[in-house]
């Protein structure tokens, strides 16, 4: 039985390498894949990576980064860099930072600058409105919102950019686990907004990626 | 079997009279129920009383009044009043009117002045925020949306009367039924805001009304 | 990455101060805050703040209240106060007492008089009508119920005043997390009915307060 | 292929004759049962036959009786009986007529003896209570609801028989289709209540029939 | 604010007493309920007490008795009792023993004989046929089923007596939490089958002294 | 714009040609099919058409065939064969059998003999225990069931072979739409069953062909 | 009252005009709105606007353009252009054509070439690889795909760009109303995949429009 | 009271042993149906057996053999045997071995040879078609997927022979607990697909066997 078949292609087909979902993988599976990137000399991101099993990677690779919010796993540490702002990730409050960072950190892995603005709830939707003319400079937008998940349809209504609304599964009762979030965007009366699944902060910025990318090959 | 037990004290009770729901009944029934209020001489009203039902009684009682967008029907035709506004009733376009009217006409055949403010849809926000002044003047605010039913969300964050959210059936896909905008109204962030059942204007205004009457009182 | 964006007009705007969601906020994000609500020398309110995450509060704030069974934080303890009370927090059983315990010292923060009665359950209707009397003098209702939901409905039917109902996630099989009680409430036969988020103790309170501070203005 | 095979020794065993689902059937089936009803010299019933098919079959047997608000069809007209009254059949309003009546006409054929109350909603609750006398005479008590579904609730704190609760389809917003309904009963605080599928009337009556013949054998 | 207002009357209106539901009560609540139970000399029943409060309570009162399986608490131990059984509870594995055992030990705290059969699945239908003759005796059935929830369809095609389904939690993919057996049993083609929620042993138990009582008094 | 590109190495890949979905297909789109077919002298399969569409078919193709209650259409008519059954369809009663004449014309059309048995359903377990012995000889079992779905348990319980279980839209409450019927199959306690779609009776077909085709080969 | 308020800065804001939903629009004020329109020389575009409503308005305006299977409808008809193609709009069959349309009209009405291509369904996955090197060349696709929704996911796989994924509703059983297309989209386990509200074709067409003009202005 | 009835024929009746479900059953169960079967000197098999439960029989019986992964219980250890693979069991991931594991060892249990293919993802779809050669040898391929549960369509798309989809409950989202895959298989529009319960890998096996035994008998 031979558990990890590298998609090596994907990058070639792509533009993006393979990324590894931790959160159903056993310990034995993970250290295997990370033995292979390691070899390689590739560096790896691994999602949803729950902290008992991080412990065991991190201390193994010192070199490894790990965010504890976001739960997100990457092999070689990723410099400092200088280059433009792309991507802007917004959210109302900072519960949802964990989603913010996953989509932060999966664009720092991929080499793409992006910036985290954490304020914006609409409940004070003047906290939105005096940041407009800073949003109007990105190229993408990725919005997370949790409980009503209103944040992306006032965005969409303001802005003229593509939006990526990530629904988060912040909130109890009817909010709890994010469905009241996801459909509220997927109904959003504002224009061409675009949904991911909830608490995907890393397909958001996999989908910002292939706009990026698209625009870049130009 | 004797089907119509008027329920004669709840005026006494609670301060306004026995309504009447007209979508599950019998003609043979609402017919009966009718000539009972007719007898004493009392004005009646049935919500969600189809069109092909209000025909019938309508050519039987020449002073009736039937709204065809909300199917609201009235016994005696009311009369033009001048006393002031106290409830405004809002929403975001034309698609909600039918339930902006059932709240209306409730509010009228229980003697209450209200206004009907119906293009404050939050894609663009600026439509809410330049009545925002007008707005402050009332005593209750009734706020109906379809869709991802974001309305309430914005009203609740900017202004701050009791606000009696009405997630209306508009919408198709995620939307379609009005669990969306339900939930979303549910869970929102703005604090305070309260729900009533889908489409239902009627119990928005009776909402109202228990606030007025609690505070006329005094 | 700017986490904390105090919204400080909201006072002004609504009339009460901006209150913190603690669930899902990290021991960081709200030590934060609490440094700068204590520099300023204002009160704060944290609610659903779990256990595990007050304890470390209590500890550096030794004036700080906890209310384990509703998990509500407030900075500054609560003076005990002599107005009358104003709104009445109603339950059937003392299974819901963690959420009528949140509206009670929600409403406590903000100044507002209320009373808890919390064993008014609808299988002895007589519990209910032998209070009716006392009940009348409260301008408004609050109403907590979990399993089918019931109690508003029936209080709905006897008092005039406003009725602010709660759906309590308590119960298990169809009645597990609240959606049965919601449900009821929502399609409750009873006029004019209001409803909350399920647990939503927090919420009723700030609807009451909305509905008080309109009237106090007059 | 041979599309009705008559379950012949149903009455030996369970007390009861076998009875026809008539909503889904073809004419043609509908017609060869009744064909073979008609010669043996048996009575039949047919539950939920819509008014177009039950048209056909009046036509055909001129001794058949049908009630359009409960679409029961019975073959052979029922005598009128002088027998005790066993069942109550309760309902909040004039809505839930159907299911009521599909209780009634079941037991009718079952030569049971039935009496029905269509006037006891909860939200006067006196309505109820000023009948507790008369009610305590029953054996068996079966009650209908739509919306919010309280009324077994309310019963079954009264009074002590068995309860058969059925949810009523009546109802819009989240209490369209009757789930609101069926899941309050099924919740429900009051100690015993049992409850049948939504609008299943008939179900209802069967219950009944378990439990009075049971004890009819002692 | 008094937590407990014991329904003393329930006994004379009901024929059953007040019994106390425990998950979702506090420590405290439960020790002042027990107390007021054990001053006046009475019996005490506390359904769903989770294992680590019914510690407690069973070091404080020697004479309790605790059942691990259904998490049932009695204040006083029942006395063996050589009375006929009166009820069936059937179950088709030893997986819904909880249930069973919350139904058998309700009926015998209420003083009623019942007999628990524990292997009757109708995977193997003929485990179930080879018990018909000592199931006729019963007056009352109670079957619980998880998974597809298919006994008491069975069950009630084989038997005459009153059959009171019972839903169980046991199973998982589509069957996890219960829902889809209780939607089996709920729409059960077999006639005049009732159903309680799911895990409800206790209501089913109620549901049978309700049957049994009111045939005890003729 | 090019609509239909037939996938013309289906029938070398699979063993089995391309099938046409109907129902949500324009006449045009239809019509433009079935010629395609007819030029190259292929038969073709259409399931799920609606009454109205298939009234112009086949005027226009005399030779075609319609069975009204399952909605296939069948462009060449098939001849009587003589071959053995294979295959056993199975249904409780005369309320699915559109459902199964959709699975016995689509094994027909593939030249594969089947026997449509319509009279075993549970309620009275006899009458498919009686038949147990000619069950025995068929290779593949399809089993339809609406309601509870308990039928495809009981007959995997009974009888060895491959059991497809295909749940029915028939039914009112819970069962409307036949979510209940396909939550039971799925959730069966009985070993190896397997469950198409609702309705899908030419699914189920489909997966017997693939098992008699791999048999077949070997 | 005052229906209509013209969000005149949309296009100021956004790059793009408002659109008009008619689903639930009534004759009147679509009628009013096509008046404002017509007068200030503008075209106007409607979305799932009724048949028998459209009638109305192509008598009214012989300019106009309605395209049946998406119940679009244009004011001033497009002309043909030559510009090229730079959203491929891909679907599985032609079943979900009224999407496709809905998309390619509004980008049509903006534009925006486009091209339709929809023969590409997964079950014979040749027909989606044989058409790659073509996709390659559009800047933005828009998958289209009811039933299991599986479409995107093959595509994503395959290729760079950015995909919008819409689930149709078209399907019966569990693929009724298009929640399992959706749910299936959302899970997607091909990289950056966005989708929008079942059988929006509109909100796709919008979120290829807002990529589109944020690069073009670059 | 006899808890375990070993249903003794079911081996003479469909071909395959009773098995034991260990989630819900308690340690004494487990235990007391164990000693049978050794006592017998027969193998058993447990599914889904807790890893705490587990140990206490491993140590217990030293001969037993217990798959982590799976949390699968077998009596005696088996034997490596050598007979031909007959059963194919596809994944796309490593995320999905339990359930690989478990249709595996129960399919070994009942010395059937069987191989795992867990790398088969369809997001690179190369990585499924330059396997196909290997495929085709197999008589049954049981597919294994979460998320969107994609493989079983384009397996059936491409290859012959009886495909058995089990969803996994591996997913976050609107894919947590398997209902999106298990939605996406039964709507799956590749033909003749068939699924079983979520995570039920166990159930695939004994689908596979009844296939698989029906044709040995020939």
């Amino acid at each position: 039985m031979d558990n990890f078949n590298h998609d090596s292609g994907r990058y070639e087909r792509l533009g993006f390498p393979e990324i590894i979902f931790g959160q159903s993988k056993t310990v034995e599976d993970i250290s295997h894949i990370l033995q292979q990137f390691f070899k390689q000399e590739k560096n790896a991101l691994i999602t949803k990576l729950q902290h008992e099993k991080a412990k065991l990677f991190i201390e193994q690779y010192p070199n490894a980064f790990y965010d504890e919010v976001s739960e997100l796993f990457i092999l070689n540490r990723l410099k400092e860099t200088n280059h433009n702002d792309q991507v802007a990730i917004l959210s109302a409050g900072t519960s949802d930072i964990g989603i913010v960072n996953e989509a932060y950190y999966t664009l720092a892995f991929l080499n793409i600058g992006a910036r985290r603005i954490t304020d914006v709830g609409v409940a004070g939707v003047h906290r939105l409105t005096e940041k407009l003319e800073i949003l109007k400079r990105f190229k993408v937008l990725i919005v997370v919102a949790g409980f009503e998940g209103l944040l992306p349809t006032v965005v969409g209504g303001l802005l003229p950019q593509p939006v990526i609304a990530v629904p988060a599964s912040v909130g109890y009762g009817v909010a709890k686990g994010g469905k009241a979030a996801l459909n509220s965007m997927l109904a959003s009366c504002a224009n061409g907004i675009t949904v991911v699944n909830i608490d995907n902060g890393y397909g958001a910025a996999m989908a910002a990626v292939r706009i990026l990318n698209t625009f870049k090959a130009l």
